[in-house]
This record gives C-alpha cells, structure tokens and sequence, in this order.
C-alpha cells in the first residue's frame, strides 16, 4: 500500500459525512513513518488536510503530505488549507488530482509552489477521480451526480398492477440501499411515488434513522404532496420542486420550495438541477418512480444506474416498469452500462454503471 | 466421483440428444473397474443400459450396473432394458430414481428382483431429479416442463418503444440461449413475436444450424402468422396451436396445425400444453412475447424461468416488458425463484430457478 493508498482510504471514510464537500483524504508522512491521517469532516470543520496538520503537532515540519485532491487556497467555510500546509513547513506535496473547482483549479498548486514546496501531481489520480466524482461532475457542470437507483424484479417491474411496492428485494438489498443514501447529498423521488408509498426517505441504519439526512427532493409539478405525507416529520430537509410554487404548510419546518420554469408540462429537470447544484448538491440518489426516471433518461441526465434485481416474477401489462418516460426508439438509443460492477446482495443482484448512450 | 456420479455425467452426455426421451446415463463396473458407459441416444435408439452392456460385451456378465433411472420394461420404440440387463448376466444394479413413468414405475425393478438380480434405490437420487425434471413432470402431469427464457435490460424491457429487439444481450448470452434451445424439446412464441421479428427460432451452434431441430410451436389462436415466416423455411417441424384452425399452405413442410377450445378469447393453453405432452414434447422453452409469457405465469404454468439481464436502459412506458397479462396484483402474488443460480455471462447476468408463488 503506497502513501496515496493511505490518503484515499482516508478519504473514503470522509463519505456521508464530508456532504456536499467532497470526500477528500490525506496523509502526513516523515522518514517512511505515517505521522497522522485526516479526512474531510461536516462541512464547517476542518479539511482533510488541516486534520492531519493538527493531528502532527510540531512534527508536521518538513514531512511529506499526500492528499486526494489539490488544497484549497480560498476562505470558504474554512481558511485556505494552502495557508496552514505553509505555515506546518510541510516540504513536499502529492496530489491525485487538481481541484476542477474554478475557485481552486491550479491556484492552490501555485501558492504551495510559490512557497517553496514541491508538488507532485497525479500519483492515484485514476481512484481519486471515482471518489470523488460528484465533486468533479459539480465543478465542471454545475448539475450534481445522478445515480438512478432501484428494485425490480426480473421482468423490470417496481410494483404489482394494484401499485403494491412493498418489498420486491431482500432485507439485505434494502439495508445496501440505505447505505447508498447516507453517501448522497440527496434523494429525489416524483411526487407520484410520495403519494403511492409514503416513504420516510431517510438513512436508515440498523433500523436507526442516523442523526444527518440527505436533501429530500420530490419533483412535484403540480404541488399535489398530501400534507400529511410522512416525510414532513422525518429529520432533515425537504425540497419541493413546482412549476407553479407551492404553499408551505405553516407547520412544517425544513420545508423549502422553488418554483421552476415547465417544459412538456411539467418542471425543466435540468433548471431543478441546475438550482440544486448551487445549493450546492453535489449527489442525488434518484428512487423513482417510474414516471420521473423515464423523463432524466429521456433528457439524458443520468449518470449512474444502481440496480437491485431481485430473482422474482411480477407482471403484468398495467403495473409499473422501472423506467417509464418515451424510452429509447430503436436498440441503438438505449443506455448501456460501462464500468459495470455485478454484486450478490442476499439472493438479489445489484447492477451497478455508468450510462452512455448508443452501441 | 462415485459410479453413480459417472452414470450421472454419461446422462448428461444425453441432453439434446435423447429428446423427447429423458436422458439418462449408466455405466458398468466390475472388480472395481468401469467397463463401459451409455446414454440414452436419438429416440429408437439403444437406451443407456444397453449402450452400456454392448460396449461391455462378454464381460457385462456378473458385472454391477449403475443406472439414473429406473431400467423400462416395456416395449416401446426398442426393446425392454431389464431384458437385456438379466440376459447380460448381471449381477447388482443402482438405480438413482424410480420410473414415474406409469409404464415402468416400480415394474422394471421388479423384473429385475424376480430374475435374481440385487436392485439398490436411491443412490445419487438429488441430482438425478433434477436431470430427468421434465420426464418426470410429464410423467407425473402430462404436461411438459414449461421455461420461460428471456433477454431483459434493467428495466425489464424485451424491445424498444418502436419493438426493436435486437440486440439486447451479449453474444454470449445468445450463444447460451441456443444451448438452452439444444437441450429442450421445444420452443414456444405468440405470433406476435413471429411477426414482429420473424424469428427462425433454431438450434445454432458455432452459428451452424444443426440437424436435429426443437419443435417449433406457435400460439396462434386467430390463424395470423404470415405464410413467409422464416421458419417456415427452417429444418425440424412446427406446429401452429390455434381456436379456428389454419390452412396450412401446400408448399409448407413438416408444419401440423390442430385446433383447440378457446379460453378468454384466445388458445387454452393448459389444454396445447396436454397436447404436447401427449406427442410427447417433454420441455418446452417459451421465448416470448410478453403477452403470452404474462397468460403463462397468470395461469400458473410455468416450471423454471432463465432470465438473462443486460447491463442496460431501454425505459419508454409503452415498450414491451418481458413478463405481460395481469401479472400479481399485491406483492404476496409475485412469483420467487427458488434454488436460484446466478451466472456472469458476458456483461450480462444469467439468473435462473424454480417459481414459487408467493412469500
């Protein structure tokens, strides 16, 4: 395990935590001895990077540091990390990858270069840019990460005829997927699947709803969310996205609402994204229903595909398939998963990728 | 490896061979030496008993036999094989399973016994069962072991919104599914099927057609296929199940027609699968539509189902699924599998088993 190994170990426990900052890991090392290890912390409390500073002491002067992505050298919620790498008398610098962030892209190279440190750029560059690439798709984008996840049986189905959801996959899928949501800055469901099911859509770990929760999103065009709905007492945020703004119960709390442009008589996906990337978003976990699914692969919008298949036969003409929308017209238009992990969760299989379209 | 465990091996030898006679294995031994095995060949042919025996000649005598099935006793297309067991003078026989065969069952042990000869049930029983699974559903019903295969994306979609459906999995998989089509008696489709893709509906191996062809059978109930389907064209036989009867043109070959008493406006598909069973047709592998794969599951008929999923997105609401009709209406109705493999094939996954309905 190399010294960059270290740091992107590090950087993956950041995850579900650092959120929206990106889940970034560093590593201090003096004469082949690792001084201390840091990763990025809820946002407000110190990077990676000044984790590790602190957790050396004095000894992080002329020590080695490797780090994920490259320092911060703006005052954001936190001082610039260039400024305290300086400042320990840190004399070399590894990172995986430059920070695509315009605020940062470079600049926090620079001012380490210009302090005498020496930089070296692109060791663990391939991990780094999957750990972090919600904060890369943001940065250059402005649109967060878009997984699509869901649970079908073999034959696609995410309900019976009568709109019955409960439960196409095993215990052990539902308690993967809870796991998926505490890594997301948040989970976007259609208005249609709120009133179907209800759902709490809260991260949920052996059985315990853990104390951060990611953004709920429902798209909901119309403003048709029943007030009752059991998500409005759930902790964390709610977001409701209309084309034509929506009253906010006075006795919700954590309910905000925007209302967007329509387009084919319902919200512009891409402008509810958009906005969510300003927030900023960096991650959304879509979780249906079939309706809104089809529209952001109709748009193109997907980036990610998380299938949990389960090894059962639903059926049915009328009962929901995992992807509705127009769908692809001919064979070639589909999607096809690259980069594709299969994995056995209980008696299911979870069919993860990456989308692109064509043959 | 036991004996049994080669006679086991020898019967595999016989799948998509000894159609639509089960395929069974055995061998000889003799001072713990293997003399010769068999397997049950083209129907007419030498079963495995006597394969065994004739390739062992003289020194059959006193030897043991290990057998999957129960040796017949009845003339059928060849000779008794517990006549040739007690004229080859042989000693001791294992028998995996008993015949449910009601021609033979218990009847060929007997002869046995009653002409000196030791007779042991029972050994390598488990695996037997499932290589002779649709002799013995034909035997026990009268109705042959019903598969549903299919080609699925994610989203459990067989062809795009358009009916594109080439190609949704690997080649490999494809390659797989013409395995699947050697080792069954027959393959089923809708005309739907037929006259959207014109399917040939062949066995082809290394992209060659072979010689020995599954019966190809055709719903039809209203007499629609178009007389230039392909597999008109194609070697081996088809037989169209239809309510009204069909014409069949005189320039076709090797196709049979019948008709049959209608159910909910179309074929009474219990009573062509007991047509079928009576030819006999002891398998029959259903590749679609997804209008009659949904009448097969809603009527409960289907045995196995072998689902290969591909890493892909196909969505559109109105795109066919795989698995159509009224399909479950709450989840309790939902079909499981149980004794469930799954296979990596290519980058798609296999996953196959036995449906169960209900939790």
């Amino acid at each position: 395990m190399s010294y960059m190994d270290i740091a992107l170990a590090a950087g993956i426990k950041a995850r579900g935590i650092s959120n929206p900052n990106p889940p970034v890991g560093a590593v201090l090392v003096k004469n082949e001895q690792v001084l201390s290890e840091g990763f990025t912390g809820r946002p407000g409390s110190p990077h990676a990077e000044v984790m590790a500073i602190t957790a050396a002491g004095d000894a992080a002067k002329e020590s080695v540091l490797y780090v994920t992505l490259e320092p911060c050298c703006h005052f954001g919620r936190t001082p610039p990390c260039t400024k305290a790498i300086i400042e320990a008398g840190i004399s070399k610098v590894y990172i995986a990858i430059k920070d695509p962030d315009n605020r940062v892209s470079g600049k926090g190279i620079d001012r380490l270069q210009k302090a005498g440190i020496e930089v070296v750029l692109g060791l663990g560059e391939k991990t780094a840019e999957v750990d972090l690439e919600a904060h890369i798709k943001l940065s250059k984008t402005g649109i967060p990460l878009i997984t699509a996840k869901f649970a079908a049986s073999l034959d696609g189905k995410i309900a019976t005829s009568s709109g019955d959801s409960k439960w196409i996959t095993s215990e052990e899928s539902r308690a993967r997927a809870h796991f998926m949501r505490f890594e997301t800055d948040a989970i976007m469901v259609g208005v249609n699947t709120v009133i179907a099911d209800d759902p709490r859509l809260t991260v949920r770990l052996d059985g315990k709803t853990i104390e951060r929760q990611p953004l709920r999103i429902v798209i909901d065009s119309f403003g048709r969310i029943p007030e009752k709905s059991a998500l409005f007492l759930e902790k964390g945020a709610t977001f409701i996205a209309s084309t034509q703004g929506f009253k906010v119960p006075d006795n919700l709390q954590n309910v905000t609402t925007k209302p967007f442009p329509s387009k084919a008589a319902r919200v512009d996906l891409t402008a509810v994204l958009k906005h969510l990337g300003n927030i900023p978003v960096s991650s959304v976990l879509v979780e249906g229903g079939s309706e809104l699914m089809g529209s952001l692969f109709d748009e193109g919008l997907v980036d990610k595909v998380a299938a949990f298949i389960s090894p059962s036969i639903i059926g049915g003409r009328s009962s929901l398939s995992a992807v509705g929308g127009r769908g692809a017209n001919i064979m070639s238009e589909k999607y096809r998963l690259v980069d594709v992990s299969r994995e056995f969760i209980g008696p299911d299989v979870l069919i993860s990728g990456y989308c692109e379209k064509g043959d």
